[in-house]
């Protein structure tokens, strides 16, 4: 017999569906909304999450249904620069760095013969739409340093080219606060060739 | 501006509050949840929990409001022997080891007049009223090797020795899979004081 009654056993359940969540994380998460409440509001939130949210129709990151875009129609934002990122997430990772006050487009892929994901599914035509109708100078690929993630941003690159005057690549290298000896080649590689001249102008 | 729209950056403070679920990990569900589905069904499995949700009145442990408790009304598990814990979530802990097929009895805390923690607190009470109505011989403690766990214990010790046959404390030492050298002098005092003579038997 199992020793938690069924209402816990579900919310176990559930709970172990979440990435980074194992049996152990979500016990301790169970019992601590058991014993210090809290199991409404959460369930509150996450109930109206699929009704109250849609990707917003330019960006393709999440807006409240039907209400402005907090990125897209945000007046000081610079809409010349476009950032071109993998998936919604990475549009809030950028925004935590306070480096870009630009525009994006969420991908919600990357390019992949092998799973099925073609060009269509990448809403770069809504981007040729924006490209053309907003006048965006700079746009940066900000896809990860993959294969998938590379042959993405050459796809979108070829596509730019005769149409945005700057198409840029985030840059690759050395994290900060690495130490060069636990760093794999190919990265210290890309370290290398990415190189910036300090004698140069900033 | 927020660059989450409200109802994702609702989502992330009710995530936040979590135990063990930081800005990003909060992250990682609601991305996951968004792309992936599955918050309605969490939603409702954490909005069923404080309606659904009752402790037993004998083992003070979690049962689906106003039916049997998988314990206590299991009648495989052995009455004679009784297990203090002291909180729920320790309960399935020691059940997962299928080391024990007692009873439990959960404590919801230590006595700690610090924090104004009463032995009312604890359910003595009812404990004391189980004993005696169902032949209890052995009450094994199995609150924490911690100033105030073992306060409790001594405290329960007290009330229980005139009234059960056999009281135990469990067992404290080097954990399995530890090595001597990285374990703490009071561990290890406990382990040479909790010694076990190999000649006997078991």
């Amino acid at each position: 017999m199992d020793p938690y009654p069924p209402v816990l056993r579900r919310c176990l359940e559930e709970l172990q569906k979440l990435p980074g969540i194992g049996p152990r994380s979500a016990q301790r998460i169970l019992f601590h909304l058991l014993s210090r409440g809290g199991a409404g509001g959460l369930a509150e939130a996450l109930s109206n999450l699929e009704r109250d949210v849609e990707r917003c129709p330019a960006c393709r990151a999440y807006r409240n249904r039907g209400e402005e875009c907090p990125l897209c129609d945000d007046p000081r934002r610079d809409p010349s620069l476009l950032c071109i990122v993998e998936s919604p997430g990475e549009v809030y990772l950028v925004e935590a760095t306070a480096e870009f006050r630009g525009l994006y487009h969420v991908l919600h892929g990357l390019l992949s013969p092998l799973r099925g994901v073609s060009p269509a599914a990448l809403g770069l035509e809504s981007l040729l739409r924006r490209i053309r109708e907003r006048e965006v100078e700079e746009v940066i690929l900000a896809t990860p340093p993959t294969a998938e993630g590379e042959a993405t941003a050459s796809y979108i690159l070829e596509i730019l080219k005769e149409r945005v005057g700057k198409v840029s690549r985030i840059g690759f290298g050395l994290p900060v606060g690495s130490d060069l000896q636990y760093v794999d080649s190919q990265t210290l590689s890309r370290a290398l060739t990415g190189r910036r001249d300090l004698m140069k102008a900033p």
